[in-house]
């Protein structure tokens, strides 16, 4: 999902540009205020009434301000879409943009949070000294490894959902899409051979999330080739992978990976030789999902693979977290669950490949803008948490 | 402008409970996600122009972002209202108030933010981190005296307005009422003996701005008495206090403080005897600004004094920061004001009281719904803006 770096351009004429003139959120009222009774209502001296109830019992907060309907988009900037470190000023527009599809497809009021960046401590410290103001925390576009230790750190300090949307977003609907696939191919995920191009945090996640639900023989690479415990270069977050994933023994590069390979799932940009896809199992997976050039285009993937998804709106298949997210949160606010859960997200997976009734290779997810995604991703979410030990019961205090 | 605390009530078929059902505040996208063209230009792809072009020129994230019109209602909850240390979770009703405040009366979008309260550093850092996310910050309802450190500390590493109203937006709107009292009055602010109750947050601030707009005489007072060098007791912003006012060296009570005063008022809240108020100077000035119970009734003070001030709606010259703080911001974002200076509020406090064009004892300041009340204040500010050197130039970045 990452996109290669673009040349600054600047029309004010440009479609875009004029579409973000003066911002793309605004902050309203949900209760009119027309004269000093409402006045009197709305601020002093009738909120003081509500501010007391709710120091007496912090559970009326979830019912009485818009907290439990509110998830903060939080970003430093250090990892905005694939062009980098680009600082929180710049960030802005995409975590605004972010709000407003929370808004669109999940009804939720998410307010953009940029920050200086600085060490994990530090973000952690200055994001649970806010968390109070938020239902959930949707982590954004924050570079790796940090980004591992911020989120682990915050989902054992707060209870509400955390949720980095780089790392998980992008491994349900990864999986989702996996699903479906498997379907189509009458294969199972436990017999396929998976390369994941990509150890950043969609990368870590996907590989997590598709050994979770049953992938046995995950191979990942990085732009160095395959992650073994022999390699001496690895940072912690890549050890880690290196022990719990390549089970053959795989060495060197991505080519030697994908020799005989039933999947590749690219999540890191670049791009793929031919040669190197032809020397797939025949029959298999492509998802290319670097944006805006998938690391193999769609055209040549076919020649070799079975099914083929990007991240583009402009192929067929496309892997888009926004199928993900909006119904993740809802489902999480409504039932005042404190953490997404790792059967949360299988949960969602599933219930996204469910929604296409009869999946076939050029539609094994459904479309963005298919009625019902985030309400079926809600309702999979919801009925987890209600489970016994699950959380509920655990509401926003 | 404090309450006495009233007993905690939660009928959820009140009037106040029902209009606090869901909270008071939603976000809405200001531009419309209809299609994937429309996605296309407000999420990915396009938005990475605009991120680019803000990463190239920063000043370009005031015209491109929603950042230049949106300010911040920060509280960590331990001063709000008169209700004391209630914590962040009771604090958001205040702050989602405020925040409809602003909308309604400058057009301003503003965000709550309650935090974990913790040491002046702990919040300055964690205040510091988010502030890219805005432009401009609205301290509220922090207890003194850390609010007067954190209000500094911000102010220096900013650059963008940081205004505790709870110190300055009372101050503002008691020099404006005392511009219009002296008027009505035909007297001069040089010539009043004045005596502050309170050297809390409003207390400090009400002094500071009433000495640089002329008066000479203030003798402060806390719950112990008038703030003299004498005292052995005296906190460091008491002490400074000690040093800047009470130039006729009175010592002992309020009692001591009121004997002869031209001019109450109080801001701490308790009660002054009517023993006490009848020792002022006759044909003098009453501000009992407590909420909800003045320091003084107002039937009470009208018997010794020629004009009188409460914080309350009902009674005539409402003194209510809402005269105030949306207009200043209103014209500090307009300007790109780094900062909002003394003069900015003297000039507030003189556009306030301007709108009066013809005061009386019944009427020294404007209603909180009369017309054009922000929109003159925002232009006092913006005219201070734009002299040389005062900060134009450096809008937001």
């Amino acid at each position: 999902m990452s996109a290669s770096p673009v040349l600054p351009s600047f029309d004010p004429e440009s479609p875009v540009f004029r579409a973000h003139e003066g911002g793309k959120l605004g902050v309203h009222a949900t209760q009119p205020l027309r004269d000093r009774a409402d006045l009197a209502l709305l601020y002093t001296p009738g909120v003081a009434e509500v501010s007391l109830a709710i120091a007496a019992d912090p559970s009326l907060s979830a019912r009485y301000t818009a907290r439990a309907n509110t998830v903060a988009v939080i970003s430093d900037g250090t990892a905005v879409l694939g062009l980098g470190d680009i600082g929180p000023l710049a960030a802005m527009p995409v975590m605004e943009g972010k709000a407003v599809l929370f808004k669109h497809f999940a009804g939720i009021d998410a307010v953009p949070v940029v920050m200086e960046t600085g060490t994990v401590e530090e973000l952690v410290e200055a994001i649970a000294r806010i968390a109070p103001s938020y239902g959930g925390i949707n982590l954004e576009d924050i570079s790796a490894p940090r980004c591992f230790a911020i989120e682990e750190q915050l989902r054992d300090r707060l209870d509400i959902p955390v949720f980095h949307d780089d790392q998980h977003g992008t491994a349900i609907v990864v999986l989702a899409g996996l699903y479906n696939a498997v379907r189509v191919l009458g294969r199972r995920l436990e017999d396929l051979r998976v390369v994941v191009a990509g150890a950043g945090a969609a990368g870590v996640a996907v590989t997590r999330l598709l050994q979770r639900a049953g992938v046995r023989d995950v191979v990942v690479c990085d732009s160095r080739g395959v992650i073994a415990p022999s390699r001496p270069d690895l940072a912690e977050h890549k050890q880690r992978l290196a022990v719990s994933t390549n089970p053959r023994g795989v060495t060197g590069s991505l080519a030697a990976a994908l020799a005989g390979a039933d999947c590749y799932i690219g999540v890191s940009g670049g791009t793929v030789p031919e040669e190197q896809v032809a020397t797939m199992a025949p029959g298999g997976i492509v998802f290319a999902l670097a944006n805006p050039q998938p690391e193999v285009h769609p055209d040549v993937a076919h020649r070799h693979a079975a099914i083929v998804a990007t991240g583009r709106s402009d192929f067929p298949n496309q892997i888009n977290n926004v199928l993900a997210f909006p119904g993740i949160f809802r489902g999480a606010l409504d039932a005042g669950a404190p953490k997404v859960t790792e059967a949360m997200k299988l949960a969602a997976a599933r219930a996204i490949a469910d929604l296409v009734t009869d999946p076939t290779p050029e539609r094994i997810v459904p479309s963005v803008f298919d009625a019902g995604v985030a309400d079926a991703v809600a309702e999979a979410v919801r009925r987890l948490a209600s489970r016994p030990g699950a959380g509920v019961g655990r509401a926003l205090t």
